[in-house]
């Protein structure tokens, strides 16, 4: 049950262990990579902005009695975390219809939903992380019952906080993921809660505050993140 | 909450009303239509093998009370059903991995999977019948949270009386789709289960009986369907 398989790298973090071999280091580097991954950049001070961002959002989160990995900030753009042995798939939630609920389910793009979507990726970078549900994982082995219930109820208990503490900073909470992991049983939200992989809008304007910027004309990644950052600082 | 919907046309089948407005001609057609939609080819007789194989399962579930929309063969390709309130999504159950879950997930063809699979596909053809989960649906209006359960619960019996009775036949049931529809708010089967849309192998040689046997080399789908509509014929 170590967490060995943590220590894994993609392009927009680098996880590393501490020297306390229970801890691990998230590093959050500064290059943004679009939705669906062909384009790539590096956009200096992205990094210590996303840094930022996760951990208000987790200490928020926490105040809420939400159990996160998050113990420390230990740089402009690390902190550190629990080892957590990790779970293989994301968890999405949607309030509002964007991205592929646009593509591939034909809804117009600010469709407000009755009721929020809970979406499951598996987290295979190679299969390009497929859609899946519920009986899948279990057929797959990813988690137990109890466990998916356990990470449904928190992702719509963050859902709530969330969206009520962005709503007080004129943002709406289009959608969010959230990774989990396992500590002695207990499920804990891991990864980063950050623009690159949630949605924020403007309440007023529409305008967005999260990646899906990037890549648009006259769309300036580091503008966006830094309002975002400003208003959830500001209280 | 006219069937008026349900009097869609695809290659396998013709829907149309008859002369009783409250009930509707299903026809079975030659035409068979490759898994991704490429290929397509007419096979003389196999319109009225499904037929028969569709009216023999009909038939056998609701013998154990599972309703239906199926009331009788009309002529030796076509059956009188009632007309229903569609529900405009799929269901699939798997209990061997095949198909999809090779390409989609990742398994080895083949696989046994430990808890029987249920997955559900947006009946959207222009959208390419996506996947979706139980939150899609209510999100989309497709259905209320006690029909899926109703419809999670008649799937999981179909696959238990069907897995039974294709076993003494020497059949393995890998997997199989079902539609359904509403008649005074209760839900019903609809459609067909034919080997168009259900994967039947041989229990002892793994021998194919169904659809995936098309353009295959040395594959003959009225062969297969023949074979198949003969094993469950003989009690």
């Amino acid at each position: 049950m170590k967490a060995v398989e943590q220590f894994s790298q993609n392009l927009t973090k680098n996880i590393r262990a501490d020297e306390d071999p229970s801890l691990i280091i998230h590093e959050f580097t500064d290059i943004i990579v679009s939705a669906d991954g062909k384009k790539k950049e590096t956009v200096k001070g992205k990094g210590e902005l996303n840094c930022g961002i996760s951990m208000i959002l987790f200490e928020y989160l926490e105040s809420y009695h939400v159990p996160t990995h998050f113990l420390r900030r230990a740089s402009s753009s690390e902190m550190i975390v629990k080892g957590l042995e990790p779970i293989k798939f994301v968890v999405q939630m949607r309030n509002i219809a964007a991205g592929t609920l646009v593509t591939r389910l034909g809804l117009p793009e600010g469709t407000v939903l009755k009721h929020p979507v809970f979406e499951i990726y598996l987290d295979n970078e190679e299969l390009g992380f497929p859609i899946i549900s519920e009986s899948h994982c279990y057929a797959l082995g990813l988690a137990l019952p109890e466990e998916i219930r356990d990470i449904f109820r928190m992702t719509n208990k963050v859902n709530a906080i969330m969206k009520s503490y962005l709503d007080r900073r004129d943002i709406t909470l289009v959608d969010f993921r959230l990774h989990f992991g396992r500590e002695e049983g207990v499920i804990l939200i891991s990864d980063s809660i950050t623009p690159d992989t949630c949605r924020f809008w403007d309440k007023k304007t529409g305008r967005k505050l999260d990646r899906d910027v990037f890549g648009v004309k006259g769309g300036d990644i580091k503008v966006a993140y830094e309002e975002f950052l400003k208003r959830i600082t500001n209280v």
